[in-house]
Formats: C-alpha cells, structure tokens, sequence
C-alpha cells in the first residue's frame, strides 16, 4: 500500500471518530477503503502529519462547537450512502433516508417562479432587497391560509429560507444562558444547535446525552407524548408534531397540557410543524389553536415537504407579538433584530413561488403532492405490518417508525443498506429515544417506494 | 387626540430610543407622528400599559442582543425613509441609501433561472435537497472564475445565500471567547454580529464604540488604512476591500502588511470582497492573491452587487484547508458543521443563476451591470468635487464617502432628506469613524442618479 493509500485510509478513520454514536456502530459493516477524495463529501480533515509541521493560528477552536460527537445526521447518512456506491458501483440504491422529495413541483407553482425570473430582467419587474422579514403579499398569505380565525397577524409571521434555518436564528435569539427540552427522539437540529449555543455541557457517553438537556422520552407505552409530570421546567420546549422521526401528532389534549405546562413554568414552546398538512386524524394543525398559546408559542414551518421546495428554499416562522421574555420585552423584537442583522430574506424568486402555493391552485396541487406520498406510507406501513414489525407513525406524517426491539439502530442501518441497497435513517440518530428503531421515509417515485418493498419482504420474511 | 394616537405617538417615541446615534439625533427634524400600524416597518412594540398586564415567561432575554445600541443600520434608513415618504407623500425621493441594486438582471442570468424553475416541474429536472455546500458546478465555476490560479480549491468554496448570512455563520463559528477587530468605519454587520454573540462588552456612549472590540481607524489621513503599528492583537480581523463605506481598496502592498499581522498574531482576517470588481485600479481582486493569506485568510462574497442578485440572493465563502485553529482543527471542519446544522444550502434557482452569471456570456452581462454604476459614480464624485467637497471612494468601489468636516451625519442625512427628498447614509452609522460623512451609494437608474445631483448642486450651491 502506497503513502498515499496509507494516508487516505487514515483520513477515513479519523472521520469515523465523528460518528453518529460511535460506541454502537459496528465496525465491521463498513470495511471500506477509499480514497478520501473520491468520496468528496467528508472534507478538509488534515492528516496528523500535516498538522504538525503546519502553520496554526492562536485562535481557539469554539469549544461548544467541539462537544458535538458527531456530523449532523443528514450529512452522516449521504456519507454512507456514497461510500456503499462506492463498494457497489452497480447497486440500485433507493434512498428512503433523508427525507427528501422526489416529485416534480406542480407547474401552477414552478410558472411562477420562472415568471418572476424573467421579471427580473425587465425594468418594472426587478426588485432588489426585500424585506428581510418577507414580502408582505407573502407574509399575509401565510396568515390567512394557515391563521385565519387564530388572532396570527401579518406581522407575526416571518417568511425564511426554511425552518431549519430559523430554528439556529431562534437560538441565537436565545443565547447560551437559556435550559432547553426535546422529544427523544426528535430532528436532530434542535439538540445540535442548542450545543452550539453553548446551552448544553459535554456529552455524556454513557447515556447517550448530553448535559443539561432534558429529554422528553416518547415511546410506544406513552403514545409518543411526554410524561410532563416527570419533566423538569426548561426555559426552551422544542415540540415537533407531526414528529420527526416518529410520525406521532399530538390531539388537541395533549397540546392543551403542553401549553399549560410551559404557562405553569414560564417556559417558550418552540413548536415545529413543517408537517402538518400530512395529518389524517382531526389533531390541530398549529399550536395556535390552543388557548393561550400566543403567550407561550413560536411555530415555524415550510414548503419543504408540501409543494417539494427542498432544494427551493422557503419556510416561515410565528413569533406572536403577545409572546414576552421574563422583562417584558416582545421575543419577536429580538427575532426581528436577528432576521435583519444575521439574514437578508428568503430569494425573492422562492417567494413568488410560495404565493403561488397559496392561491387557490396551488394549495389544490399541494393536496395532490401530499397525497401522492401519504399512499406511499400506506404501502410502506402495510408492508412492514405483514412482515410482523411493529410499526408506528405515518398515518400523520411521511415518516414510519419500524422497531426492531433489541436491536442496534446502526446495525439495522447497515444491515439494510448492505442486503437491500436501501438507505434508511437509524432512529438513535435521533437522540437515544430512537434507539431499536429506524425510520423509513415516504418521499419517493412509487416504482421505488413498491421495489424496496419487495426487497424489505426478502430480507425479512 | 385619542388614546389611540397617544399610544402611536408613544411607540414612535419608544422606537426612537433605539436609533443609531441617539445622542447626536437632531430631534426637531423628525417631528413626524404617524400611527405606527401605517409605517410598516418597526413591529412588535408593546405599550407599557400592555407590558404592565401582560403575562410575561420567565425566559430571560439574551443579554448580548440587549447590548445592541440600535436597529440595524439599514431598515433604520429604510424606516426613515418611510416616515419621510408620509409626511411629503407626494415627494419624490430618491434612494441612494442602503445601497440597493436598480437595473434588471442581464436576461442571460434570468432565463437560466427561469430554466431550472420549469426544470423542477419535470421527472428530469426536479432536484430536491442539495449538498448545504453548494452544488458542486457552481463550486468548480467560483474556484476557476476568481481563484484559478491562487490554490484555492472547489471544496474550499462553500455557496451561500450571501455574504451577510455567512458573517452570521461565521461568527457562530468562532464562539463567544474570541476578540474581534474592524476597521471604523465599516459595514455594520460586523459589530452587530459580534455583539450578538457575546464577544464584545457593553456599548460606551462617550466613544459610541462597544468595548471589547478594537477599531481600526480608516481616515483620509491614513488613506483609509488603518496604522497596524497601533491595533491590538486580537483573534479575529474583518476586512472589508474595497470598503464599505468608504470606498477605499487595499493595496497588494498593504495587504501584504495586514496578512503578516495577523501572521504574527495568529489572526483570522475574515476578508470581504463584495465589491471586489468594482475596482479599477490594480489591487489584488481576493486576498488569496498575498501569499501565504490561505493560512490566516477567510474571504466572503457575493453576487449581490455583481448580477443584482441582492433579491435572488447568492454568495459564497472561501474558508481554505489551510486554516487551522491552535490546537491544529481546521476552521474549514468547523464552518462545514455550522453550514449543515443551521443553513440548507442557497436556493436551487439561485444556484442555476450563479452558474449562469460564471458562463463567458454572463461574466460579460456582469462586467455591463458593474459598468453602469460605475459611470453613476463618476457622476455622483464629480458632483461634489466640483461642490467643493472632499470626496472619497468612487474609483474602486460603488460608494462615494462625502466629507462635511464638523457636521453630524444623522444631521446632514436629515438636511438631505429634508430638503432634497434623496435617502443618503448617515456615516457615523458605520462607526464613529464615519462621523462626519455621508455615504452616497451609486446604485440607482440614471435619470435618478442625475436628478439626485441636480438636487445636490440646488442645495450645496
């Protein structure tokens, strides 16, 4: 093996050092060997050699930033997808990992985004920097399709470039001197940036955790909500429902005893809802439908997941004006002040796009999106069910939530990758809560949804 | 009058203790009282009676962003504007303010995008997330266009929705325990975003400058350099050429003294290159062209002032292998997990317009864009020069900084504003190195351009 080999084989174990919980990942599943730069997704990580004769500042390396254990899970996940292409150059890989979508945006909606591309050629059509807060067509379109009758105004809504964005410009908002709560298991960007914020202490191996979190444990016995009882007051409630990774939403009771629970503690909800619109059951659609949620509730969302805006980019977040810090002063004010001096708007072409989501057509060709993949999970869910597995989640979100009690998430990870050729996510990825479990997404084309079916039916059958 | 105007007036009021510059704000020229609903632009001012009444969570408001002395420069000017615009609502103003893109985006770039949004409405060309870094074409196309031959390589580059959200990113990267200098004057978002993050102290009203933050002087004496010999070492240096406000670009002899600097300090410059091709005189075009700049050298920018992109919304930022912490990490490590965790990539149509604005033709289109202001400049200098002002910037940048020797800014912007209807930038809002000056931004139609300076010659004659 040449120094060069040599070199880039280290590389790659010095990237695994970064995994996703490295203490439960079997090794021996991922005996690949590859040149570094092939796989051209892990980058910039130095050799020990070059470290040592190199040039190094006197900056300090943000010691928050050093308490992550891992790469955010998405990323880890593409990683290991492209280094399985890399062993299996002719696998057909059908990805049910990232939660990505893969049907075309419908045309009512791309039209006018291109309509508005081509305006911006013309002298009456150009606009340059918008508000950074969002175009007030777009702004009150938010509220009337999704607020109407819940007291949200206007200038509640905050119209971004998706809310996984918002969420680190809310913890910013926040700042290192804030406790924050999160469903365990839950999208993972909660917890990381919370950690980069310097709100958490170090990563505590043994539980899987880290210090000064307050996981909310959501399990199959407790229907996936909270033992509130049990759940020590935080200043900052993240919430997701529908959840991500469980598929779990909460009924109007259960939101009823979270809005309470953060009233009683002076706490701020966080409520994330970006998939709302995939609810079958009558469960409210916004935290807002709920009494006094206003004094106690930020919501953000995004077209991410209804009009296929992924690679687009537009989401917006609620800070209702009633919501207040412990002085007094309106927590919109600060997201405000953030919006303005950390963002510029979300690109005036994606806006135009999302105004046409919202006229009538386009929320009418939404339904259809969502739909199509609401009769993926029903294939997904009907065919883990035949094979005997439990499975939780997708009535209420694309997502479905197979246990695999006992069992490594990892392992089963690989297991499925290496005898299907089929990406998943690992549900202890999503904090130690998903451990046993693995999520299978429902963003698909069918013909590819119906083939891992068929390969998860040879597998384990 | 009616409670509800005496509740107006009082928010107007209330908003007004944030102003830039409080202390030196020339109350009698802004004796507007407007409803504050109508202004549209600062929200979410609660009364004190509602304060009084409201409940109120126990989270405590991050004390960094409570630090900030003002609102954010430029919605400033904008609201500014605004309440101009009420009181003389058939005034016609002319905004050479917050340095705003006018003229259409070359159709080369615009049908490129409207291209990609159709392509999304196709099995083909519909693209869902993509890498948070940028798409690798448009990635290569960077490192080609404006580093080919400075080692700067494709994964160095990460896409953005531009320079000002990078800052941000930037900043959360480096932590709270940095210290940060500027130059005085300079683009605001600096300061801003590092108060935001807790490295600065309290802002100190009798130098208008927050402690912990070392400002390095840029006059017309020092040619708009700041005297290295007099700055204290800090962690990090942002550097902004050719600079905003004043116009002024380095030269590759003083760039060469600053990368020594922050050598021997083992300094981070985060170097901002926004208006890199507005120059005309022959100074490096990127700080990667001083050698030895990769290993203590960020650089930032933008296609904002390049294709207009200011709404569309595009930049990106070179942070090289090269660059390592103390402990020998590399920055680039860092900056990626910030870029995964909190951003998911600029738009996909945003992209497909970068990628044409690098293509032969649309690198032509730009060099057109960027010549057309450049011929405003020179209107807008010879204007004041033969006023009889001293003025500065305009060769190399699309600024000109005016000086009125012993004047307020806030003062002189008013008076403009006032008597000309032309929205200009207060100087000291850069700094109170800028005291003193006005920015006149050359970024306007040229009917708009010369009516300004007719305006200009009636007031200054």
């Amino acid at each position: 093996m040449s120094l060069m080999n040599n070199l880039s084989t280290s590389m790659i174990s010095s990237s695994s050092s970064a995994f996703l919980a490295p203490t439960s990942f079997n090794a021996r599943t991922r005996s690949v060997s590859v040149p570094l730069k092939s796989l051209n997704i892990v980058k910039c990580v130095s050799t020990p050699q070059e470290q040592q004769t190199a040039y190094k500042t006197k900056v300090s390396r943000n010691a928050n930033i050093a308490k992550l254990q891992a790469g955010y899970l998405f990323p880890e996940v593409a990683r290991r997808r492209a280094a399985h292409l890399l062993k299996y150059p002719n696998a057909q890989v059908i990805s049910l990992g990232i939660g990505d979508t893969t049907e075309p945006i419908p045309d009512v909606i791309t039209s006018a985004m291109a309509k508005k591309s081509h305006a911006l050629s013309t002298l009456e059509g150009y606009s340059g920097y918008g508000a950074e807060q969002g175009e007030k067509a777009v702004r009150a379109a938010l509220a009337s399709t999704f607020y109407g009758n819940l007291g949200i105004e206007e200038d509640d809504i905050f119209v971004s470039d998706g809310a996984k964005c918002d969420i680190s410009r809310l913890q910013v908002v926040f700042g290192s001197n804030v406790t924050m709560a999160v469903q365990d298991p839950s999208y993972p960007a909660y917890v990381d940036s919370s950690v980069i914020m310097g709100q958490t202490g170090q990563f505590q191996k043994d539980v899987e955790k880290y210090a000064n979190i307050e996981y909310m444990r959501c399990t199959p016995e407790n229907g996936f909500f909270p033992d509130l009882s049990t759940v020590a007051r935080t200043d900052i409630i993240f919430f997701c429902s529908p959840n991500n990774p469980t598929g779990a939403a909460a009924t109007r009771e259960q939101l009823t005893q979270l809005v309470q629970f953060a009233k009683d503690n002076g706490s701020i909800i966080v409520y994330d809802s970006a998939y709302a619109l995939y609810m079958s059951d009558e469960n409210p659609r916004s935290i807002f439908e709920i009494p006094g949620a206003k004094e106690v509730a930020i919501e953000t969302a995004s077209f991410s997941k209804y009009a296929g805006f992924t690679g687009v980019r537009l989401g917006w977040t609620v800070v209702p004006k009633q919501l207040l810090f412990s002085d007094g002063f309106p927590v919109a004010k600060d997201f405000n002040r953030i919006v303005c001096t950390c963002f510029n708007g979300a690109s005036n072409i994606s806006q135009a796009g999302g105004l046409a989501c919202l006229s009538p057509e386009g929320l009418q060709a939404m339904q259809e999106v969502i739909g199509f993949y609401k009769e993926n999970t029903k294939i997904i869910v009907e065919t883990f069910n035949s094979l005997g597995f439990k499975v939780y989640g997708g009535q209420n979100a694309p997502y479905v939530w197979v246990h695999f009690p006992g069992r490594n998430s990892w392992d089963v990870f690989s297991e499925i990758l290496e005898k299907t050729h089929i990406v998943t996510t690992p549900g202890s990825g999503f904090g130690p809560g998903g451990e046993g479990f693995i999520r299978v997404s429902a963003f698909g084309h069918r013909e590819n949804v119906l083939e891992a079916c068929r390969r998860f039916k040879q597998l384990y059958n």
